[in-house]
């Protein structure tokens, strides 16, 4: 009799945690388990803004996968999967053969939203990955470099789309790397300018009013400058234009404004809403058994008359936490035992190295406290990852 | 009666020697000096194929100006010289007054020699000065950067333009460089090429044969391709064509082919060729009394029958010391006592951090002995110019 095969595809926050927790839960005679992913290695996607704007290197926020698992436990493929077939339990890869299946466990993360902007992906950069982040900062510093030559303005000028969550930490660590930027390219610091434009009312849109206005407060003492409730019509060779007809020349424009989930589901035959698995209590995905999706390709709702919870690095490790426990039992035979609940602990936004903003419980943080509290939620992953041994390594403070 | 007026345009290594000299030489009733620089900084123009590979900070390979003179008898002036009036004894400035002098030394430095080659100064990149080599570095870095994403060969294909001096320090240059950038994009470092072409039949034409096989042999060990004897005709914004019609693709195209005087000089009514003034014996330009030109916009013939001298630091810095020591006379009413001669001391190229090749006096040099005496020239100018203070801070080894 043959072991049951678990696949898990994307090495994220909630397929790792997943495969971590299933190896535990289950031996050897148990289950096979597999983990795909395109990269050798994981990235802190909380972090990406960090090598972005250029104030930490990409490898801070990248951990090599096959330093944080058990290779005799988890069999960990580097591919590219190029489609999922539901009905004959196959995964398609780039170039090993297909993996087959017993159990799916669907964690392939995101692609940005576009909102129907004209020119968006082909004109502007995307906070997403360690290989798009690299780009973004080596865009923007050529574009630095070019500045005493050219002189044109729009060589230090950034657009940030989007004053969500990765928009405002973005900025915030855009604000902390201009002096150095400046100082190495005989740029005068006032010059630069840094723009987050925003189409819903206020930055920040859903997070607490009184932190809304410290982080503006902070950002705009630093030189931001905010435009909100005025969507980006156009992304162009030159620049944005606004709503209205307004024209911002940029030589940089990074779009943080949204994502939506990876287009194999849909592909799959999954049902999406913008490219997102509405998961059943269970993290199944409706209509079929024995495929959970979790991550940023899940939707996730706190009851049937609410909005989805935002995706989060939170919500997909309490999924993959959870697949941990719950499914172990289902390959055991059993059932899952309890539905899926989502438990906030909080948020919190850095405002670059030493500032931040965050709820954490009911408690409205802010400044130095929060940028602690912040750095403590990444050690604690880096923790869950690699232990004691990958804090010491990877961790900063 | 007013004290006689020396301006010096140009704090290169002719226009600072000659400033220094001719401080120590005249007292302040003496003479007035002044010495005019586009920038506030002076760069080593032998250390910035550092910076244009990345190997160093741009800021290792510049001083600023009013650290290293004595601001009591030099006066400073930061702008960019755009006229020279010989009839009126008037230099024209960017933003400043004109400057009206009675004495003139002429130290403006170099622009690219095109040769004729289409599309040369629109698609390739040059190591002329700190702008210049952040912009290419920058450049580099952002084509590697892509790579991940893009696949593209081009984007990892340097195609450096003149396997001269400069050619081939800069190859030096990015050899020792790849591994660390490949590391950092996730590029296996065999994809990467790094083609030097020549259109004489050898690198370093000029050069003893021994030393320039061994730096054949070096570089291409390193992976370098080199093609000789072979003309760039075009650079387009793909790459380059050679005479014959065959297509390099290169996203970073590098001309390191030669240089030219800068225009100035030819515009200023003096006789050139090639943008370079061929001096008198005293530095003088050909037919004005008074005016000097040295560095890259002079010619100095070692006899009639001969080719003039290669425009190097040694050239330049050897021709404002003699005009610190012998102009002096001059404005004291004298004349100059001997004309200028040229001694040459030798030559050395690296090859990188730890390889070298040269010629001392009739030895020749090579390996771990040339690097460490190139160093020591570098040291030895730093030395000239600020003392053992600035070998301590800018000194490396």
């Amino acid at each position: 009799m043959s072991v049951p095969r678990i696949v898990i595809l994307g090495a994220g926050y909630g397929g790792l945690m997943a495969a971590k927790g299933l190896a535990k839960e289950l031996n050897e005679n148990e289950a096979d388990i597999t983990l795909v992913n395109q990269n050798g290695y994981h990235y802190i996607t909380t972090k990406l803004h960090e090598p972005a704007a250029g104030t930490a290197h990409h490898d801070h926020a990248r951990i090599s996968i096959p330093s944080i698992i058990d290779s005799n436990r988890i069999k960990f493929v580097r591919d590219c999967v190029t489609g999922i077939h539901l009905d004959k339990k196959v995964v398609q890869l780039k170039n090993n053969d297909s993996l087959l299946y017993d159990y799916l466990v669907i964690g392939l993360g995101s692609v940005p939203e576009t909102f129907g902007i004209r020119g968006l992906l082909e004109n502007s950069y995307s906070i997403r990955n360690i290989n798009s982040v690299r780009i973004i900062r080596q865009h923007m510093e050529y574009m630095f470099s070019r500045y005493a030559l050219e002189k044109r303005q729009e060589l230090i000028t950034i657009v940030v789309g989007g004053a969500g969550f990765t928009g405002i930490e973005y900025v915030g660590e855009l604000v902390d790397r201009m002096p150095e930027l400046c100082h190495d390219y005989d740029i005068p610091l006032e010059k630069v300018r840094i723009i987050n434009i925003e189409a819903a009312p206020s930055v920040l849109p859903g997070f607490d009013q009184e932190l809304v206005d410290y982080a503006v407060k902070y950002l705009e003492s630093k030189g931001v400058e905010f435009i909100v409730n005025t969507p980006i019509e156009e992304c162009t060779e030159d620049g944005v234009i606004l709503k209205g007809g307004r024209e911002i020349k940029a030589a940089t424009v990074v779009w943080t404004g949204g994502v939506r989930g990876n287009k194999l589901v849909e592909d799959s035959g999954i049902e999406t809403m913008r490219g997102r698995a509405k998961v059943d209590r269970y993290l199944q995905a409706p209509g079929y058994d024995q495929i959970y999706v979790i991550g940023d390709c899940s939707l996730v709702f706190p009851d049937e008359n609410s909005r989805p919870y935002p995706p989060t690095a939170q919500m997909s490790m309490q999924q993959g936490k959870y697949l941990g426990r719950e499914l172990a039992k289902v390959v055991r035979g059993g059932k899952m035992e309890q539905p899926f609940e989502y438990k906030p602990k909080g948020t919190v936004a850095s405002l670059g190295r030493k500032e931040a903003i965050g709820v954490v419980g009911d408690r409205k943080i802010i400044g130095g406290t929060a940028a602690l509290i912040k750095k403590f939620i990444e050690i604690r992953w880096l923790f869950l990852l690699g232990g004691v041994s990958l804090v010491l390594r990877k961790g900063t403070l």
